[in-house]
């Protein structure tokens, strides 16, 4: 099997491979901007690696990668025009640099150019994998919607929080391994449980995320810290915080939330200070060691050869940056 | 052969037998609404009429009726966000209705949901229309950046205005005919032949939605007459007056086009005037039958039996009013 820097090279040359230089200019730059923003192209990364791990040839899978790669990017132009988002990776978001209208119809661009890209593949493999990667991204939509809900609302609970990650992040990590599978010619059987299994990575991802944004290092995490709780985003941690925290803590949270104006390293301080009273580091640990538990059972479930699963449990590993 | 009306109804119900009724409910919402708004669903009969004139059945052109209205919906939704329409069919828009993250999103389900109803075509078939199918819908969205980048812009030629054109409008129509006849298995010759009558038509189609938009009856029309003058939107019309006129009267139509504060009736019949000594009435009728002709022509160079040509013709003819 080839390794994932192999892998993220030949998603970097296919990407590359395509062209975005035809008129009208306006209409392309944002959508080589964004490509060449970089990031770790784990989404396709995952499905070269599922479809490798179940025999396949990492060649056979690459329009697949990069469709699921663009696709990527559209959400990201999209959302951040609904999240007004000014900065991405450090530079200027689309809708911050050439506005929404370019941003809308780019990222319209891009979406198409994920479908352009996937009917690359044969014409079996392609209706073998385009329902599966339609519903994905038809379920990230809804994610979105309910993460663009849960702004107003303040009674989220715990679940709704882990549904709406389901949707919005983890269904794509599912589907980059099962369509990888699904495109080496891989058992039913084995197709479904590596989608388990990037349900489970998924949502360990995203809570790991939660976490590195109060606890992370800025300069690893590539973000801000306290970005979260400065705009009151309805985190796991936050969410378990209001649901576990004392009255008074409660209350203080729900004062802070409130607030317009406001010292954000003061916010973030005490914010900080009533999660570790409340437990909330340790709860969020813990349900992240539960979906990598679940997750190591997929792998051990699946009917492959055990150099391949250990190769798949390693990458997935490497991501989390923890023991399998 | 079956009846425009009787397509017009298969197509109405395929739509409703997609379900839309998924939560989240505000997802969803803006979908159901804009398909009930209806539409001519001139595109999805297009398609099928093309594949019944080939010799195909219409129902296997369903799925690509579908998709073809879905998406045409989708560029309503996000279109009308750009353009910060309030009304289209007499109603709200949904970016008036629920604002524009909601238009943005679920128009950008209903992209996705075309490309699920294409999925519903035999492997073979999908592989063979989802090219071009996607070439239309990017290049319907190039269209869209030039028709914005027009707004702003003071030089833009009839040439311009006509390659706009055939990008946002035309590609559209001879997508719907060349696709509709590739599921029938029709020659190659015949299905561009096809796409031409279709680009023709198109031309011949938007250039009279132009001339409508001032000389038509509002009733028999379904907007209000003057619509494009009020707002200066560079139609034939317009860019003709200004390439034609003499030039105390393209002075008056600048200075018109300058004011922020206007009656609009006033505007109104001072375009009209000029355009009267113009002679852009006149300029446009001819341009609309020069297309009309060529489209024509494509039509008698097909190699179908007669009674589906004739079908065909008489088809295209009803959608502009006037003899082939």
């Amino acid at each position: 099997m080839h390794t994932k820097e192999e892998m993220r090279a030949a998603v970097e040359a296919y990407l590359s491979s395509l062209s975005y230089s035809r008129p009208p200019v306006e209409l392309y730059s944002p959508i080589s901007y964004t490509l060449a923003l970089g990031g770790k192209r784990l989404r396709p990364v995952m499905a070269l690696m599922a479809c490798e791990a179940c025999g396949g040839g990492m060649d056979e899978a690459l329009p697949l990668a990069g469709a699921l790669e663009l696709y990527h990017n559209h959400t990201l132009l999209h959302d951040d025009v609904m999240d007004k988002a000014e900065l991405r990776r450090g530079r200027p978001t689309v809708h911050a640099k050439w506005g929404d209208n370019a941003a809308v119809l780019s990222g319209d661009v891009m979406l198409l150019l994920a479908y352009k890209t996937l009917g690359g593949l044969p014409a079996g493999q392609l209706q073998l994998v385009m329902p599966s990667f339609t519903e994905m991204a038809v379920e990230i939509c809804e994610g979105q919607q309910l993460d663009m809900e849960f702004e107003g609302r303040d009674d989220v609970s715990v679940d709704d929080y882990l549904g709406m990650t389901r949707l919005k992040t983890a269904v794509f990590f599912a589907t980059a391994l099962r369509c990888g599978a699904m495109l080496a010619g891989a058992a039913d059987k084995d197709c479904c449980t590596l989608y388990e299994l990037g349900i489970n990575f998924g949502l360990a991802f995203q809570l790991q995320d939660d976490l590195l944004d109060v606890y992370g290092d800025s300069a690893v995490f590539g973000k801000n810290i306290g970005g979260d709780i400065f705009c009151n985003k309805k985190t796991f941690l936050l969410i378990s915080a209001l649901n576990h925290a004392s009255p008074s803590d409660r209350d203080a949270l729900r004062g802070w939330m409130s607030r317009t104006e406001f010292d954000a390293g003061e916010k973030v301080a005490a914010f900080k200070s009533i999660y570790e009273r409340t437990g909330v580091r340790r709860m969020t640990e813990e349900k992240i060691a539960a979906y990598f538990a679940k997750a190591g059972e997929c792998l051990s479930s699946l009917s492959l050869p055990a150099a391949n699963v250990r190769a798949l449990g390693e990458f997935v590993e490497s991501l989390l940056h923890r023991s399998l």
